[in-house]
């Protein structure tokens, strides 16, 4: 007499919030948390009046599930999600569905799809995004894992999740750890985004030394363009809300912000697969800085910065330069986002779709934005774009950009305060852009000092320098002619 | 019959040089390499005449040494050092030393001392920097493992070691992984340094548009000053280095680096120990954007940058801001670098000597200078010293480089140069030096989208925002009271 379309174990906001969405969707949810108490309170408070049923123990909960039983984990990652798993086991049957829908690192849902399909169960790692709100009425799904789960799990997913543009922000990305792959990703991307606010902000507070209120009425704006955004949305009215002093409820939150977790993994990809994803990186290391906020204080007791010079330009132009260095900022981010995707499918032989990606965030989740739409057209327009830079729209956005851009930079750095998200987004827009870069230096110091040898640059091989060739020159007439074949300084 | 005081495994450039070196100083050395007839031409070329042995086998080494028998391995790192301790380990007794010179990651160290500590044999993982100039005429050796074994190995190595300002560059740095760790971030801080170095001459060549042979007399006269030091002189001497044609020869090499190792190991370990290193993060994307070559060449096709106006300042005052330029970003780099070690030491209860450790770095190694010296004094003067930067030396240094740094990096913002290691030492410092930062910013996004709570800022308390409390408002009047204990977005 199983009546349960899907269980769901973990009664936190999300877990919550889910579950509500899942039901109004017209799906009946079977509820389950650790401390049971919270079961019964969620039953007589939220879900009071729904089809939600309650479990008090896993096996309560697996014998309510129509089969093959689907079960969501919305618990902590790490080894919460293998203690559910090895306590869920027992009460299920070959082909039943496993899906981890918490911040999991990717690894590990490769790891998990491979033990639970030895056993004859199926296993579905899911990004969800968005939140509580989104949670509640809609997130943007990202499944991955073992690919016979589709089918059983694509009405409730894709019912479940946001709708933007007439589509399901939910469709399914692959196999193993693909889906929390690219949630990891959105993930970092997210860290980017709001740093990039946060440094448009500062400038907007610290530099033109605006109000809040006037501060909200520029995001309003950017809104209304190509920054359209829930993020933007979500800081103007951050901005908005007052204390009950009637001051600004964010100038008496403490600036020190958490960062452990998805921002950095993406971090540590970048640097494992050696791209150069520099504004996530830079974006994590600014929360680090944040969090240290004894240090800074003491340091801004000793050290001073340049004098405060009163703002003499145009306040207008300098914030349409402004909304041009974020726009441009958070293309590279992307730009960079979509290049380490690139590179980890081609390191996994993943096959990755770029536009359903891109389609997927555009709705239910943080990064939720128009601008998403144009990268869904270009990824459509060319399935192999090799870089957002390359695509038209974006080419002609970010050299519309360039001079407001570059203004701003400049600005904030005679101002004196730090903006190491547009900074590295500019510093790689010019690397990129850039035929020949310094390298060809640090090849030469590296054959210096540790005959590590280097290569010719085309177009200049000689009989000393020739093509292919590892190419190592005594450069001081002293030491030996012997390459650094097996050690590496 | 032994007479052997030292044995050495593997001899491409690096182990050639490093016995020679330990031969001069006095010290029966038996060398021996995997392909044996390696050790034949080195006996018959390089250490014809002296008092070098060779060995055809591990057997053979391990019965030409005197006990306790002390063996290095300058093998590539990896599985090979595991290779070679198992092939060694036979023939030793308890009590013999087991030496690994290569640039072992040091959680590897950390565990091969525990390792063959539990077998009764002591084992050392040094760090060796100098490159072939250095081995073979005094490097830096950062030895750290089984504390035990350092009364057996101190006379070499401190002999063999590079002497500078009357001191060894080299002594016990402590137990376990911490002689490679710290050699780890050596060469985290060699990646900033030469990044650093590499956007000095782009300037001048792409910005000023300087000569090689000029650019190399800048590097000439800044090595009489505060940046005096050996990857300036090499600088220099490469940019003098002429191919047979007259044109300098660093402009004949290919502008793609190198970076998977120790650079991006340091990188990831500020990550995971949630420490700001941002420099040496960007020197290592600064050469994973080299190595895309042929993506940056399509790129320069479609992407233009500003319009190269011709600089009309001051060229010899725009010269002494660029040396201001990187010597204020070396400081930040070597403050960042400290803080690391500060934090990892924290993490593993290791007692770290910040003076022994700058100390070392003062010769023998890739990174040695005059600013080493500086640094040694200032640990000296506070063995407990927070940051470089409350060093009355540096601070004072930091904030007369101040107005020269910036307007070397607002020029090259709007030149079109990139600057990522300029940059990102610019924005760290103002970000230190800010008692406030706009971190309170995104944790009220995270509070908004997912409930992650905040702290109130001391001296905003009041009856809503208590001290101490992880605060969660409901920003939009919708959704539950629900904070989020369990799941992270």
């Amino acid at each position: 007499m199983a009546t349960g379309d899907i269980g769901l174990i973990g009664l936190a906001v999300m877990g919550q919030n889910l579950i509500l969405n899942m039901n109004d969707k017209g799906f009946t949810v079977v509820a389950y948390n650790r401390t049971t108490e919270k079961v019964d309170r969620f039953l007589a408070n939220e879900a009071k009046g729904t089809k939600i049923q309650g479990a008090h123990s896993v096996q309560e909960l697996c014998s309510k599930l129509k089969k093959p039983r689907k079960i969501i984990l919305l618990v902590k990652a790490g080894s919460a999600v293998d203690d559910f798993i090895k306590q869920l086991t027992p009460y299920l049957e070959p082909g039943d569905i496993v899906i981890d829908g918490g911040n999991s690192h990717y690894p590990d849902s490769i790891r998990r799809t491979k033990e639970l399909e030895a056993k004859g169960f199926l296993f579905v790692g899911s990004g969800v995004s968005g939140g509580e709100e989104g949670a509640r009425h809609g997130p943007s799904l990202m499944p991955g894992g073992s690919n016979a789960a589709w089918p059983h799990i694509k009405e409730i997913f894709q019912k479940t999740a946001a709708q933007a543009y007439g589509e399901p922000c939910c469709d399914w990305v692959g196999e193993g750890g693909a889906g929390h792959y690219v949630k990891m990703v959105h993930n970092g991307i997210e860290y980017g985004d709001m740093q990039l606010i946060a440094e448009a902000y500062d400038i907007l507070k610290r530099g033109l030394g605006l109000h809040e209120s006037e501060i909200a009425g520029i995001f309003e704006k950017w809104n209304k363009g190509v920054l359209d955004s829930f993020l933007i949305e979500i800081t103007a009215g951050i901005l908005r809300f007052n204390d009950d002093d009637g001051e600004p409820l964010v100038t008496k939150i403490l600036d020190s912000a958490g960062q452990k977790g998805t921002g950095k993994w993406t971090a540590i990809n970048a640097l494992d697969t050696g791209c150069p994803v520099t504004l996530i990186g830079e974006a994590v290391f600014a929360r680090c800085l944040s969090s240290i906020k004894a240090e800074r204080t003491s340091a801004s007791k000793v050290i001073s910065g340049p004098q405060k010079e009163p703002f003499r330009g145009d306040k207008q132009m300098f914030i349409d330069d402004l909304e041009q260095a974020l726009y441009a900022s958070k293309i590279i981010s992307y730009t960079q986002g979509f290049m380490l995707m690139r590179d980890t499918a081609a390191e996994n032989n993943w096959k990755m779709n770029y536009a359903g990606i891109a389609s997927m965030w555009r709705g239910g989740c943080i990064i939720k934005s128009v601008f998403l739409s144009d990268i869904t057209k270009a990824f459509n327009k060319d399935r192999n774009l090799k870089s957002l830079l390359f695509d038209d729209f974006f080419n002609k956005a970010v050299h519309n950009a360039q001079p407001g851009w570059r203004r701003v930079v400049a600005q904030a750095v005679l101002w004196g305060i730090p903006t190491p998200a547009f900074s590295t987004a500019l510093a790689f827009f010019d690397g990129y852009r850039s035929e020949i870069v310094p390298a060809n230096l640090l090849q030469a110091q590296r054959d210096y000092f540790g005959a590590h040898t280097f290569r010719v640059l085309p177009g200049k091989e000689n009989e000393r320098l020739k093509s292919g060739e590892d190419i190592h020159v005594n450069w001081t007439g002293r030491g030996g002619n012997v390459s650094a074949s097996t050690y590496n300084t």
